[in-house]
């Protein structure tokens, strides 16, 4: 479906970088739910460009909900969000040199020239502003069932960020810190030494990769489906809608492939009356199902495409190869900016889930449906 | 749509590991394809429990083809294989103690206690031999296009094999060469000691994981969608949907993350006519969309769950924790089992992604259909 | 979706009239409903000629359900569902020249001449026996939550048979009755005047049509979506999938156009709690979604396209004008035999927009779910 | 999907009558298609409300196009159109008192009070415009392929319109003089008499509804698949999303039902080289498929529910019955509105259909593309 994800919650995308407006709407939402003006703006401030390691383009995101909201509360009808683009600077811009790990020539082949090429046009990180804004509606509304999310980086220039813990208690904990920070790492002494370590790439011209890290916590067992339907296959095809994303790991990861299997089991244990693991190598999947841990996954992001180095390429209107250099404004790092965007694109897949699993009331309701003693 | 995938080119799956047969539909599929019995047949061969290091259960995979193939070509409407299941050994199953790392648990929360347990059911591996029937439809209709795929075991019991190489060439030459060999390495020497190793994991009644890599060769550019249907995001999503898949990375995946974007970054350069890249760390996708050059991702494959050890576990029929040790036949690894099914997933993907892009008659005129100047 | 009907409860039917087997894999059933094999049988003879108004074709229908039961109960997993083809007279069919009002033409055009045109292939009315056989699944799950659906004929070869009643309980009971009987009509004279009427335009080597019509009963009030996935949108996608049907029309239809508000409009009233409606000229939707009240709906059924009468035609082989005369075995009118296709599917729309709007366990839960008061 | 309509060439419509704005998202649009704003606002203002028969609300429709448009030409991604509200009179609607034959009640249960329901709220007839607006985009592109659709108000108040006629020839000259009236019928006498008898159901405080019947020349043979997604069920599902639709019949439709098969059957012809039919009962679709003739169908529009005459109802806030006379600005008769609606949403459903047959580029190349002989 294209610019459409999701089954029973839905978003739609529009916009371009440097068109009038982004936007999204998001439909199949349950009616009823508090629609906070606070929390998107809160999530749309972490998702800007605010310090030295980002991008100089000051977009105010003065988004405005054009539909599917009355009174405050989501009526269920769709939810339009559209954010205008105040500060775009089109003459950067040059239609021809294929900016080298940017979509540039693939969109050319696809759209036969015809493409709005203008910072990336559709292709453009910009887009991920009106995915955060969804976020912004559906985090809350998840908060309400005992559902948080988080993400830090957790890997950067060589500097590790501490783990979100073992326990479910010392990972909520974490969840809640990391979302009101500014910069996403648990460690803060990490903060400081990978945000210098981005400085030293932007200073010699160049752009730097990262890994991203994901938990959440309170999603109840039974969530998700067999094969086609996975929970890591909802929650990967909406990771890799993000283009700076070249990797998905869920739990152990790579690194499990290389433990024998009675290593790697989650062995089941009681815990009061729940049933819990006693690892989560398995990130809190089985089978494709959530079992009632934490899920957790690992997103590889690459190092920001544009870098103002100069480059080999070939321009496609002349067809010939040629030396370019990027102007503009560019993020010589996105591993901060990216973990609001993951947490809204997977609060949107663990809605859409539990909207899939349990009926739309759900959204408002909780437990009461998700219980088997129902 | 939970057992069915794909847009325009759709699979739906069905079965249960002990019930009377599994099987799929594959709709969307161009008219005047020929089905190669062949083909299908060494398909499902490949996959088959054959050796000393797969399950002992020997399914005869005697599929039968019910619809949408007429004098020896696809018809164009639904094409339903149909494997029965013939040796089932169902006692061998216990309903109550949640084997580790597999989907009982989940599963029997989900289903309310009404799922078939015995085998796992429906989220049997056994499963994957339908998806293997239909890769056995698909594949040679891509070949006939000049699109190859090939997927080895890239790392297991710490031994690595050779990689695909660098040229388009010697990729090529390499998938031929690991569609028709019975275990899928390149090189022949890592094959005895990747046995090897299974085979000692085996006499410790445990399992082993590791790691298995595809590259596609032939892909045109322009294929796929931006965001929501990047082609990483429904191969992810495709890959996702296979049971023991905890990690998928496109290129150089994470490995790319710890470097820079000068030294990432794919250079386009010319080759004759054609634009390709210097490098390719992107895995020939660029923001979502296929760029001509090989599309290549790792799978990480965890360890098989079913382990003759004894684990703890919980028994949700008492509501008690408990021992167990696990009978049945079952695979001490599946990397070798799993090459095929990748090969036959990505098809499926691929198949669907171009029809999407260029309508139902590209997978019988292939070139005529992409070629920009049509 | 092609031969994929539905959001949440999903039909992918298969097959072709003379082909080995059609079936049809049902998806997203709740975990749990009672599959009565008494009531699949039954539907199934409903549908099956038998009197001297149909085809002598005599199709056993030994279905067998391949998956998705266990223990007699759905598992919540894919059911498919096979019907070997039984008696095939592939003979009795020529390729070339196109039968009027048949598919042979538009579909030799689509399918490039793949097609199976044995017997009309997969457009072969032959296939609704899967979509009944579904109907057998679903229909005692809908009756089990007070739902009920009949289908009668309401006219035929200028007969018309006796309305269902203006009030719930009696349209109740002729649909208990109509369900028990072989030939669907309210009114048992008329059953005699249109089976008269049928055997003479077939002693005329002709063939006649009719009009039927149906009612539900027991749907809650606020079922179905506005706009694009109304009730009426669904149930006529439907409908309109059976190819003899060439209306559909809802509550007063096209006889309602020519009132004028004040007549038309359907009241609101108090009946004890519940509201209701005066009068039912919305046949139970408003906005797309239902009131409350039986949904009711008329479907045109245009003469079976097969006479035995010499025809004009094309032959698209030769390209050249030819007069054909059908051999082989048909239905001189198919209005008896539709009418459990038709409760059919539209027991899969039913159950498909109660799990869209209360979610899977609906089937099973019922009134629990779809109460307000939660 | 909801508000989402379209399996290639999709719609996602949003909005509220009185809230900010409405719109829709056109996506997978061929690249390169031209934007005719002249088109745009021609087809908005035949919506319009402008005449004595039509309500006194009046909306400038200052459109804005927000995405997926640059230089003049589709992008190929999504084409966002937002309509500002701006003449909103929410004092108007009250809150409780459930208007009959209005969605007001069953929006109530569905969406348990949290619905918009000033003026209808997502239910408007408002939102039509946005799928006018995405007519608007369509239309000129089908028309550039040689493919025209027409509709004209064929009953209303007992008078009938002249038909489109029976050739091709004759009809698309009918098609095209009917774009380019203000009301929308054949023969200008019947204009007036139409108009006369609508304005005395307005001064009787009453409405009226009628019949509108629709033509598309030009489509070539074998669009739409069988089963599921038929031409007449792809058509059929979207005009049921338009509220006052209550009935949809195609080619003869209903009356067709008294025939014999001798006389309903379309006798295959040859025309020069192309195979025609002698009549067109069939409405230019067997078996699902178009056959090359033009596609007809009739489209029952029950009478404006709005009236100013005072009505029973019940109140669902007090739970007590009520009289209700709604103020507010209303349609006497809707039928000439609904004309460039019921266009654009069979050009959304048309472009779909020929996109899932030939590919993305249809809407460029047209016929290159399904001509069998590529």
């Amino acid at each position: 479906m294209k610019n459409t994800l999701g089954s029973n919650v839905t978003i739609t995308i529009f916009g371009e970088s440097h068109g009038p407006a982004i936007g999204c709407v998001l439909d199949g939402l349950t009616p009823g739910l508090t629609v906070d003006e606070e929390t998107i703006k809160s999530m749309l401030a972490r998702r800007r460009p605010t310090s030295s390691i980002d991008t100089p383009r000051r977009e105010p995101d003065n988004y405005r909900i054009l539909s599917g909201v009355f009174n405050g509360k989501t009526t269920g009808t769709p939810l339009c969000i559209m954010i205008p683009n105040e500060e775009t600077k089109s003459k950067d811009y040059n239609f021809g040199p294929a900016r080298p790990s940017h979509a540039d020539y693939a969109a050319h082949v696809k759209y036969n020239g015809f493409e709005d090429y203008r910072g990336g046009g559709h292709f453009s990180g910009r887009i991920t502003a009106a995915i955060v804004a969804a976020g912004g509606v559906l985090i809350p509304a998840l908060n309400e069932l005992g559902i948080f999310i988080g993400t830090h980086i957790n890997e950067c220039v060589n500097v590790c960020d501490r783990d979100f813990g073992s326990s479910e208690k010392e990972i909520l904990e974490n969840i809640k810190k990391l979302n009101s920070k500014n910069f996403p790492v648990i460690d803060d002494d990490a903060a400081e030494k990978i945000t210098a370590g981005i400085q030293e790439a932007s200073k010699d011209l160049d752009s730097v990769g990262g890994i991203v890290k994901t938990a959440v916590v309170g999603l109840p067992a039974g969530v998700g489906e067999p094969w086609f339907d996975s929970l890591e296959s909802l929650l990967s095809h909406a990771l890799y809608s993000i283009g700076a994303v070249k990797g998905v790991e869920f739990g152990k990861g790579f690194e499990g492939s290389a433990l024998r299997g009675s290593e790697f089991n989650d062995a089941f244990r009681k815990e009061g009356d729940r049933v819990v693991t006693a690892t989560n190598n398995n990130g809190g999947i089985n089978g494709g199902i959530s079992n009632g841990m934490p899920v957790t996954f690992n997103v590889s992001v690459k190092p920001t495409p544009s870098i103002a180095k100069p480059q080999k390429t070939v321009n496609f209107l002349t067809g010939e190869e040629e030396e370019l250099t990027i102007h503009g404004r560019h993020d010589p790092a996105i591993v901060r900016r990216i973990c609001p965007v993951i947490d809204s694109i997977t609060a949107i897949v663990i809605a859409d889930a539990l909207v899939t699993g349990f009926g739309p009331q759900v959204l408002l309701k909780g437990k009461a449906l998700w219980n088997t003693d129902l």
